[in-house]
């Protein structure tokens, strides 16, 4: 990976005027508190915005009780925030207005642009140049706006607060759709989440998801993000607002839904069309260590346990169950996420034996309902968890017992006890007891009904951890290499060639006149080689045993040369004979496949697959932005499904994992350096021989943009 | 598959006495409510048990104000059942007593069996034999017991109780862990869950998770079945209760935890090996249409939409939409779980969006928040999404809006409306209005706040469907040829042989002499062939010229037998030749291998997978009871993730699917035919030519029981 440049925070801060306003207007502003140009002003003045609040409406004296001015003009000063309620047809008129009164941030509600057709696209670009022009940021248009709960801002006309006001709470939403923006916070409240702070994007005609991500990763209002993506259109605002999201240890988490689109467009490439656009995405949060949701109720799961801000570099878990089914099925929930559950020391599960005969005290550490016979028992178990057990993250599930009449006062107290000597730790409790659940968030815990989610939560937390960890890591920069593109297609052997010299090491071979010159390739080559007939005449060279496998040592070689001139002459007197074609014996390959190929958001993408007709149809492949170094691509290399086969399965020899990190990076920093002639690379087979022995292109294809074939 | 004859259900109907009795005894009855021996008696009378109940304790007049009785031999008559709650060491005394009494249902709550220690198993085997000698139905020893609500018995010593009683409803809950049945018990009860009968099996001396099962598909209390297994102990009653349900149409969901322990104990064969045991249990529910859980908030989604008893065998899935970021979202998790989600009739989307112009009603149907500004408009798109789309499940997403006050009122009435007018569809709300969740329920709904989790649920119900469906048709029994399996582990052309005259074709290939041997052996091969030197002292044929592939009629058969014989003359004057082998030539096959292991619990099961090094690392197999017909082994083959590399990606040919499904059935059937001598079979490669030209093993290995190779 290259070493990035430290992402300009400061670049971020100028959505402050948007998202945190002293002065605002509402050009359109309704005197009815449930119109579009009436809510936003009926919410502030309900929850006592502390700022400025000017409504322009040129038809009233007062709007909503409040002095309102006739026009942008009349307005005492450029407000912080001008809020855009008027119809589309009258925006863009509005916008100037507001730039010419010195205002630097709009947000624009009013729909009928690019969203709906050819016209509305065409006003929509109109927009976003008078915006530009006076160095305004637009937010929208047809957007639901932004609150910020925390200075009673509230630049939206979401219908959502009829359920009730944001609670306090440090968890940001960042969303393209307005509609599902207010469906999270919705869901949060329900949940009794605080999410105080929501930007919706909307058109993004200037600023885009990317902008609103950095806003929050740099603002102090946040801690969490929850984001939402139908597509990402930007790419250099998002990737430093990730890049600044994980330097600040904030995590993302992201829904971005259309998985199933593929990127048929950029598919220019064969490696592209494998691809599809959502796999690019995917590498690019992988990258920066943002988790995706696949639904709703998990996003909210990550970012309830997310607010605690517990971020185990090498998380590990330890089980605390009153039921052994449930703890089977807690092992196999963190088998599924790759949560590791080491097991107690030994001398502890003596211990705990010694407590209750018939507990199982390995991990998940099974105490048995027998502990509600002798409550005191619950501390002790769950204190051994935790200092014996040393583990980052603590799952304990109680089923029904912590509702208990009986049990649940003397469970909740002890537990507590525990998870307050040991606050560096992710407790989290699985209980059924819904009225209990709020006092023992009040106590510090999360808690989920089900195990199964809170495992995969934790797992979460584990993600950002090590993500957080490698942000701090510096790595060498990747050096680029001086390309110069043909003119022209190449043909396989210059595109081998061309990348041969990048670093991307083609299968050997050399036409030989003579025998001495057949020895010095096979020399240079390495043994064995393979030698065949080379002749224009000959198409089967096999029949007439034309080639020779195996062939061990210069002797061979001359030996060789001789027995296939001589069966040459037998079989096909009269054909042209140009000698014998020297080639290094590559035996016991495993066939990869590398390539690249150009998003048109996020700019060169690397892959490397398993070879030959599995790529397609098990879509076992690995994507990255270029370039990187070769420890990411050994790191690509080895999330393959397929790995093992690199690794020795079955008792092969392992394969040269070096050579081939170190051609797939090579292959990354050629596709960085060309430049954007460079339409895609497609390398496969690679054939990748055992360790020590290097890797090798025996196909390749070049495909440069506008290029004739 | 084979025809199964009708389970009896009378058989399952034998638990009568275990779970709707109308006397109950309980040996070792305790005064105080909250012991174990207590608290059943305690359950019975606070909720008013109709039948006899008959505390036994030698030390008391009365318990809990019911007069006691001295000991079983005082009873004043046999009860339907008797619970033991004494001490394991007087459970098999106590169990004698109750089978000479002539009591012939049990339930034993003691612990100190098979679950602690060896002296326990045994003690447990002579529980079961006490039990077999008398007749006696025995569930436990170690279980939580029975209730059955509707009728008011309660034969468990649950605590979970202290959260409330059950309420009404159809599903049951069928457990091997008494924590985890009442903990699901539990969970449903905070979920407004009607759950009322519930059986856990404990240790299943003799009543195993079949029984319970079975009971259930058979009993009118129940609509809905979930399960929780540790581990299948029983097949024979468990496929028979799979059989029945499906057959009474009563959806079973299940939750078997364990998911990555391997069978290690039965991997005798390399197919047993890929196996794992969890494999095997996935292979038979699938075979019955028993959809997994793998939490166990999926197993209560599933059991709460399927009480509704709508299962569409072909299920597709209309959406109705608010917002059009969730009808993405809901796509893709329904393309996620295979839900079909086809389009809306031309017509129907011109006329909706003459209602809302800006609506997008192609499905899902997202009719924008315009809807909220016009009322009628919710009932019009209802209605078109139900009538024109015609779809078996509709999903209408509402998010907050449905707890608006304005909106939530008449969008209640008006989807209520369009819901009762076709009664006929399943109808699912997603929405997040958690105080207005049970008046959409008492109208009918189901309702979800997590659309994607409402689309699992949805999902889940079409595979219901069609299982059930599947259920009533006839198939012809698989015909069993007769085996003789040899003395001793056959060698592979033996094996090939043996399998070859059970209908899996093996290479075929001959010894040839003569020339016109040759020419005979390839007419009856087919063309082309491949003909190689045959002698006992040219170990490389290829590098003297001794193989020819593509031998494409007689006379070149002819020319290439003489071809050969000089050819080793002229290289290898003294050696001696014994003729020619000819060879079917097979090129462009798919590689596959098909394989056999004996399962101790489900017996013999056969697997298909892709060949070669692919099947352990990827794991892509399917599994299924021996024996089956040629359509059930064409749809495991299609199950494949591999199947693709069949079907002609990438434009190659299609594959031989039909003989490669006749050879896996007919493997099935060799293996069910075998008798337990048989331990396995794994053939590998299995080569798959174009369609119409066959399949045919290249090796192949048969593992005998105690055979020696």
């Amino acid at each position: 990976m290259t070493a990035v440049a430290a992402p300009a925070s400061a670049g971020f801060a100028s959505l402050d005027a948007l998202v945190r306003p002293r002065s605002v207007a509402v050009i359109g502003a309704s005197d009815e508190p449930a119109r579009i140009g009436g809510r936003p002003i009926a919410y502030m003045k309900e929850r006592g915005f502390a700022g400025e609040l000017w409504p322009v409406n040129p038809k009233r004296q007062t709007v909503q009780g409040l002095p309102a001015f006739a026009s942008v003009e009349a307005l005492p000063a450029a407000p912080d925030v001008a809020i855009i309620a008027v119809p589309a047809e009258h925006a863009i008129a509005t916008l100037d207005s507001l730039g010419r009164k010195g205002c630097r941030a709009v947000i624009v509600f009013s729909a009928g642009f690019a969203e709906m057709d050819e016209a509305g696209a065409a006003a929509q670009e109109r927009l976003t140049a008078v915006a530009r022009s006076h160095g305004i940021r637009l937010l929208g248009p047809n957007c639901l706006g932004v609150f910020n709960d925390s200075i009673r801002f509230y630049g939206t006309f979401t219908a959502s607060f009829e359920k009730g006001w944001p609670i306090p709470g440090r968890i940001g939403v960042v969303s393209q759709s307005g509609a599902y923006g207010t469906h999270v916070f919705s869901a949060a409240l329900d949940r009794g989440l605080g999410m105080q702070v929501c930007i919706t994007t909307g058109n993004e005609a200037e600023v885009a998801l990317g902008d609103a991500l950095g806003w929050m990763a740099q603002a102090p209002e946040v801690d969490v993000i929850c984001a939402y993506a139908e597509g990402i259109r930007e790419s250099e605002r998002f990737i430093a607002a990730l890049e600044l999201a994980r330097r600040n240890r904030k995590p993302i988490v992201m829904m971005k839904v259309g998985r199933s689109q593929l990127g048929g467009a950029a598919a220019k490439s064969h490696t592209a069309s494998i691809a599809g656009d959502d796999t690019v995405t995917q590498a690019v949060l992988d990258e920066f260590g943002v988790v995706r949701a696949r639904t709703t109720e998990e996003m909210l799961d990550i970012a309830y346990v997310a607010a605690k801000r517990i971020y185990p570099a090498r998380n590990t878990l330890g089980v605390l169950t009153v039921s052994g089914g449930a703890g089977v099925l807690i092992s196999d929930a963190a088998e599924q996420v790759g949560l590791e559950m080491p097991p107690m020391p030994e001398a502890a599960q003596e211990r705990l034996r010694g407590l209750v005969p018939f507990c199982a005290p390995r991990n998940p550490v099974d105490c048995t309902a027998q502990v509600t016979n002798n409550l005191p028992l619950i501390g002790q178990f769950a204190e051994s968890v935790a200092t014996d057990g040393g583990y980052t993250s603590i799952l304990s599930f109680w089923s029904q017992t912590a509702a208990g009449r009986s049990v649940g006062p003397s469970l909740r107290q002890q537990m507590q006890a525990v998870r307050a000597a040991h606050p560096d730790r992710l407790w989290v409790m699985s209980m059924l007891a819904p009225d209990k659940v709020r006092d023992y968030e009040a106590d510090g815990w999360v808690c989920f009904e089900d195990p199964s989610r809170a495992v995969n939560a934790i797992a979460a937390m584990g993600h950002y951890g090590a993500a957080f960890a490698a942000a701090g890591e510096t790595r060498p920069a990747v050096p680029l290499p001086q390309v110069t593109l043909p003119e022209t297609t190449p043909s396989e052997a210059a595109a081998k060639a061309l990348l041969a010299t990048a670093g991307v090491p083609a299968v050997p071979e050399a036409a030989c006149p003579e025998a001495e010159a057949a020895v010095a390739a096979a020399e240079r080559f390495g043994y064995p080689v393979v030698l065949k007939i080379l002749s224009p005449d000959i198409l089967h060279k096999s029949e007439i045993g034309g080639v020779l496998l195996d062939v061990g040592d210069a002797g061979a070689v001359r030996q060789g040369f001789a027995t296939l001139l001589e069966r040459a002459r037998q079989h096909a007197p009269t054909a042209r004979i140009e000698g014998v074609l020297v080639a290094k014996q590559i035996k016991g390959a495993v066939e990869m496949a590398l390539g690249m190929f150009r998003d048109p958001v996020f700019g060169p993408v690397a892959m490397v697959g398993l070879g030959g007709i599995f790529i397609e149809v098990l879509k076992d492949v690995s994507f990255r932005r270029c370039p990187f170094d070769t420890a990411e691509a050994e790191r690509m290399i080895r999330s393959l499904k397929g790995f093992p086969l690199l690794d020795g399965a079955r008792g092969r020899p392992k394969a040269d994992l070096p050579a081939l990190a170190k051609a797939l990076s090579a292959l990354s920093a050629f596709a960085a350096a060309a430049g954007p002639r460079l339409a895609g690379i497609d390398v496969n087979p690679m054939l990748v021989l055992p360790a020590g022995e290097g890797c090798y292109a025996a196909d390749a294809v070049i495909e440069l943009e506008g290029g004739s074939h």
